[in-house]
């Protein structure tokens, strides 16, 4: 058999390019009883269909979208568990994307990618997202595996996963709610959840297996991404929340602005809120305060606007949560303040 | 500067890990005019909000989602209208998957991932993306964008779609409309698609050059995924189509049996319709016949199932199609005959 790497010797089949149709029949067995459990009443589609139905929520509903990886924290991974944890984060990633505009999960499609395809990795990745999508009671319709050994790197896959939620009308969340005053409630993150990698694991990968916590520095890198649907659906549900925003990619000065209505900015205490081992061992290293805070959430993994008269209520429900600022007027351009 | 592959030196900045977060926003900058020409009137959503939101379809209708990627098409690009061209195809091929349930497109979402990140290259993939978007009504609402230098090999990049539409119930196609005697109607692809790049890419690389029909062998290759929504869509308003099979990875022998009901089996008839130039010098490697024909499409991008009365009405609105093969009752086990 010709090496698929060297692109020495002319292929006899699809396998010896590298791509291995058989790999990706066992893969999708192998998903089949995770495809399963999470498939829900709605679900009308068949499995092998080319698309994948469910029924439609009703014209006074809106549907939410979203489209996420977990960046190169797929790189820590070397278990099934492991792979298992990195689907849960990716569904949770989602999630909490549609949950921002008030939505709740109604199903979810993956996109899979191997330098060479790995019938256990696949479905592990899959087990572990059909099981974030069963606890949140969203339909897992459908997704695309793909090997392709030019574009990975060797040993590397990434995964991205693309949900479907929906709102009604009246309860869409779309910033127009907050005002000047508002309370900035923080929701503590569980680590990284899924950004910052590239930078944590070149900072870190000599020591992930010092302690860290009550864990070692690669067990809190792998912490799953905190799913803030359970602790939120309540407060919504009895409109007590302004706006949400998600602490990904960008950190908290790249994504509070984002549920802001121009004109509007946040004023962060960042001494309101303690700072996780993982996160204290980042800041060991010399970076710049502003590279920090946009390159990890730093403890902070979802904010809520809240009229200041509902914060007391509201920290009741989320006793880990923390008042950690307020929403205020724009000064000079600035939308986040407070890390200077 | 740290070299990012060395792992030798500690960043001081993500952009020193490898991930530049100003090209990730150059890359967004670029991106927005196509993307609000592809937005349509149902979105709801802002620029830069966490979620999509378009409005539900109503509850009498079934939404279709179907996850695809492009496989190593994306290693021929080597222009920004090649990128534009590699985004029509994920776009085109999602259209192509929803279509065979009788849906039309209603929303799309991608997911682009680069070793590095070019904010052009993006750009161009989303430009494409929007076109083909546009062309069809379909509304491009958002998106994620990935720098994952150890993920992707030096230069790569990977590409991935999302893809919801929207069938009246009663329209919903699942195969169950199909009979013996069926007429199975081939509709000519533009070449590879989509599909069997790693191995074509390995047969035909050091002859990318050489003439291949009215272009050469790498035009030939990157010739765009057809869409089949404007030749079939007045076929479906009519009721005319009992089936759909898109040949995507796997072939005809892979693809068609995925509309029949259990029960039935497609018999083709392989010399009813021509070869086009690229097939024919694929076929010129000594591949076994299965092997070609699970690999590449062999020049049939779509088949549809019809009454057999309804053949010539048909076939007089869709004159490049053929008249392919027939639907049997299985026999044997196999559920593609007419290869051997």
């Amino acid at each position: 058999m010709s090496d698929p790497e060297s692109g020495a010797g002319v292929p006899r089949s699809y396998a010896e390019a590298g791509v291995d149709i058989e790999a990706g029949e066992r893969a999708v067995a192998l998903m089949r009883p995770a495809i399963s459990a999470a498939m829900g009443e709605g679900v009308i589609s068949r499995l092998g269909a080319f698309g994948a139905a469910v029924r439609s929520p009703g014209s006074q509903e809106l549907l939410v979208s979203s489209a996420d990886g977990v960046g190169t924290k797929v790189c820590l991974v070397r278990t099934d568990e492991e792979a298992a944890g990195v689907g849960r984060d990716l569904v949770h990633h989602c999630i909490n994307d549609i949950l921002t505009c008030g939505a709740r999960p109604l199903f979810f499609l993956d996109y899979l990618a191997f330098a060479k395809l790995e019938p256990r990795r696949a479905a592990a990745l899959v087990a572990g997202m059909s099981a974030a999508c069963a606890a949140t009671g969203c339909a897992l319709v459908g997704g695309e595996t793909a090997e392709m050994p030019d574009v990975y790197r060797e040993g590397a896959f990434d995964v991205a996963g693309f949900m479907v939620g929906t709102v009604r009308a009246g309860r869409f969340l779309d910033g127009s709610r907050i005002r000047v005053g508002d309370t900035l409630i923080g929701l503590p993150s569980a680590g990284l959840h899924t950004n910052g990698f590239s930078l944590a694991r070149r900072l870190l990968d000599p020591r992930l297996d010092e302690p860290c916590g009550d864990t070692n520095v690669r067990g809190a890198l792998l912490a799953e991404h905190r799913c803030y649907l359970p602790d939120l659906a309540p407060l919504l549900e009895r409109g007590l929340v302004r706006g949400l925003a998600h602490i990904t990619g960008g950190g908290l000065p790249g994504n509070l602005p984002r549920m802001l209505p121009d004109g509007l900015a946040a004023r962060l205490e960042p001494d309101r809120w303690p700072l996780p081992p993982i996160f204290a061992l980042l800041s060991s290293f010399g970076l710049a305060r502003d590279e920090l805070y946009r390159a990890f959430n730093m403890g902070i993994g979802m904010v809520l606007a809240c009229d200041p008269a509902d914060a007391a209520a509201i920290l009741a429900e989320l006793p880990a949560a923390y008042r950690i600022g307020r929403v205020i007027e724009q000064g000079g351009g600035k939308r986040m303040v407070g890390l200077e």
